[in-house]
């Protein structure tokens, strides 16, 4: 494997599992300001100098708008890429790698767009309730999400110095101004049929890894807490990556180092209209990034799907 | 003053007020496992010692359930009284202490209780809508509130560990289970003249202090961000605790050991129906508890407002 | 593999390493008030109840003081043992586990005492120096010893809630009474042939995992930093869990979730007398608890050394 | 008051102070990136412009190496200056203003050098024992420190981004290569008439705010807790800001967000020549930067010393 973008956080989660992959090898890795040196024994080219004759596929763990043209580099040398970065999740041109949802399309998939780490769970937790047809478009669904800081990259800014971030809590883009809602959205639509509103709020939290999601879903229909578990334990019956919890919500703490969701689900006492509370965790640079790209490669090069990767 | 149940972390910040209040001294303090011991210089007795005779007004900490049978022996013994518990905040018997919405009440009040954590931020955050006629009551306000761990007090538990609580962040009570729901129904229709339904899912935050709400309110009009920040602005002008965020959405830091709450807005793109987001921050120890608790002492017994409380 | 004692952080860390172990496979794990349940797949029953006849070895992570009744029907069951405990860490019963300087007699050994995290992480940054003759026993050693909380077990108590330990840090059992000093003392003893004087501070972090120690080396003669580290890289130039930090002191981020211990060494400048700093890291639960006792285990039962430990 | 350097942490410390201070004024408060906004209601100006006619007294909290000029500018036009960089600490131009020890020379001091926060804490803990001839020049002090991130300022680099500091801790300027020491040993000499070789390790800690220092002490002669607490109780018996703990060690919870030091001390037991070990706690921001300040500038000014400084 070649991977670009190697020096973040979520290039260096992927160094990781790589490392303990009993299939796969790194035939090179890209950084920067890093590179000449090496991280978890891989020594560190610069991305322009990578020798992508040496690798049969490549993972892009580059930021957004930077990635695209050495996708596009690696694709006219005849690699196979899953592009971790937000360039062509909407596009055409890139399988959509919410494994979960996309599997018969990964096996000869030539490029897989990997989805952001708020999407994965977010569309874990509605997509079994959309194809039911429990989803009730004429009220909003309304998503508030919590990451940690490793989300936000491992570029130095003053607003994510420990001095800034210890102790705080904050909402961040509200009014649906995060780029990663047409993505929701889009993708609601497109594999759940589902066109109505959401609202999607994150939060910053105070801690290094780890996403939880409270999200509050209008239904059709009334469904109690058992009806609604066994929705999703049927939807996700031989995943080895969903655990629906039964009875009980989701922490982070279920979750990190894991390439799982944890999905927990409550419903609603004294409103008028039938109502779900669902939460869903995942591992920001797991499940949420680097986990899912090898999920999604292991699936592309017919390694066996859970390879590499701690559940 | 007198203080029953200063040994936890409500208790513990009252004292730190009143030693630093220019106009109250405190008479006595009550703990039962520490009694015997002294806290910010205060000796510290069990309750059923407490010499009520010295203390013109008692303001009390004891954990709900507990509290009740003190807060009346003390009204019996002729003293003011604040009640930090739950325990009467539905009763007739005593005022609501929401400051900013009970003062004309306050300045003769025998007793008061003072609100709970959650129910302050959040009515803060609403109430001035709810008086324009904003709230659209055939759709759900959905309030989702995180508070950091003193908001649970000082019980050792597991689930309170740093080992369990650090690197963590969970939804708890979901689907309406929590008691202040019914404290901040009740108060919207009572203050606010609310009808509609409301759902409220706490969270536990790895921190020390402080509680975000993020509210997501659906409107009766379109309400753009600079109307709704003039809202608040004119609700709150001569206000000292209240801050509005003028295009900004207030974090834990802003509000930490002050008695602020601080509100920011966010007018919500790309849905089909109007909706605000409010933001609103309190410290749970301060505005949420002792602080809040002295500004209604200072009410009731005719000292300036802001003595001995930051702001 | 038995385990005694799973539900603790080093129980569940043991149970998480074993779940991950090419050769073996967790025959029974045992709790008291989680019995019923499960962690990581496996059914908890009670200490009482556990299947001896059906595990090859014992793993025992009971607390001080508990354990070794336990340990010894284990061994009169004819079970190989790795006592996790402090029990018989001094006695001559057992081989004393310090995986690097007990190699030998590990591969026959009927019962194992795995070393303290704290002697642990001493011991591998003293003994090399102390069989060079460099450690000058005229003057003491200075040992600052920093642990995250789990190293201090999962029992609710107040000083340990998140409320008390988050921002906070505090030295205890200063003055050389916390009981690692006798095994740090022994051991320095018997394996390196040191009888002068130690100093030993431990302090709590604020973090969940991981173990630092700064440890003031008075030297027999002037060590530069290259000739220290070369010593180092001598004394470990064959082991696969230690790793010298070429002209770089380790931190907790690079041992954490690992079966290694990171040291780096730097000279003293600004004395009159040689003087070397060590600093030692591992992580507590891994290196410092159930990592070294898998480590020990593979060579009891033959394993590759490695086999089921992150490096 | 004339403020340089408002906007890193010990600047908006200070103006935090000063806000609460019932005899001072801030005239001015500079910034550079910040100027044109305000702090604590503050406006900021660019060091360049600030109007030092308008300021009785200025303080600055400059980065060293760029402060002098500036506090030569205002000793220039008559303002009498506290000076919080390191710049002119060991020169004969300024009074080194610990303050319990340098009271006498304060009242008419022009130019106050205000000490750095860990030689603060360090020679509070060492100058009465060494007062008392009770420091044994012969055999090393060993100072290791741990600071909380604010100690390392407001500019963002990598290594004090949450994600890299959280659940780390780390030693650095090992070996006596921090410009702290030659401080440190120099107020030891002038100051305590100690002579001897001290070794000085600090460490960052994942707290805000705080440092603890464990000072390990050879003594002259045998001194029990007793009597050790008695030495430190009598050198300190006025003191408003020092407070000794009987019988227990200080936290950095004893100590945040106020102007004090705490010290405990412990007798070292199983050690063949006498030994204390002595630990001091102080915020890095009060009494190891602004409050200090701001308790040196309430001497200059013959305001009462404790005048709005939290105790």
């Amino acid at each position: 494997m070649g991977v670009f973008g190697a020096s973040g956080y979520v290039g260096r989660e992927l160094l990781r599992l790589l490392a303990g992959h009993p299939h796969a090898t790194v035939a090179f890795a890209t950084a920067e300001s890093a590179a000449g040196g090496d991280l978890e024994g891989v020594p560190l080219v610069r991305a322009a100098d990578a020798p992508l004759h040496r690798a049969e596929a490549v993972l892009s763990c580059l930021p957004h708008g930077v990635s695209a043209p050495y996708v596009r580099a690696a694709r006219e040398a005849g690699r196979r890429v899953v592009d971790l970065s937000a360039d062509l999740r909407l596009s055409d041109e890139a399988v959509y790698g919410l494994t979960e949802f996309a599997r018969p399309q990964l096996a000869d998939a030539a490029l897989v767009a990997n989805p952001g780490c708020y999407p994965t769970a977010a569309l874990l937790a509605l997509l079994p309730l959309a194809h039911q047809g429990l989803l009730d478009a004429s009220r909003e669904i309304i998503v508030d999400a919590a990451s940690g800081v490793t989300g936000a990259g491992r570029s130095p800014t003053r607003e994510l110095l420990f001095g800034e971030v210890a102790e705080d809590y904050r909402a961040y883009a509200a009014g649906n101004s995060h780029r990663h809602l047409p993505e929701l959205q889009g993708m609601l639509a497109r594999v759940g049929g589902f066109a109505g509103d959401v609202v999607f709020t994150p939060h910053l939290l105070p801690v290094r890894r780890g996403i939880l999601e409270t999200i509050h879903v209008p239904l059709t229909r009334v469904v109690d807490q058992s009806t609604a578990e066994g929705i999703f334990a049927a939807a996700y019956a031989d995943e080895p990556f969903v655990r629906i919890l039964p009875q009980r919500l989701p922490a982070l703490r279920d979750v990190v180092y894991r390439n799982i969701v944890a999905l927990g689900v409550a419903a609603v006492a004294r409103v008028r209209r039938p109502r779900l509370t669902v939460v869903a965790a995942i591992d920001n640079l797991v499940k949420g990034a680097a986990g899912q790209a090898v999920q999604n490669m292991n699936l592309m090069m017919a390694f066996p799907e859970t390879a590499g990767l701690p559940c």
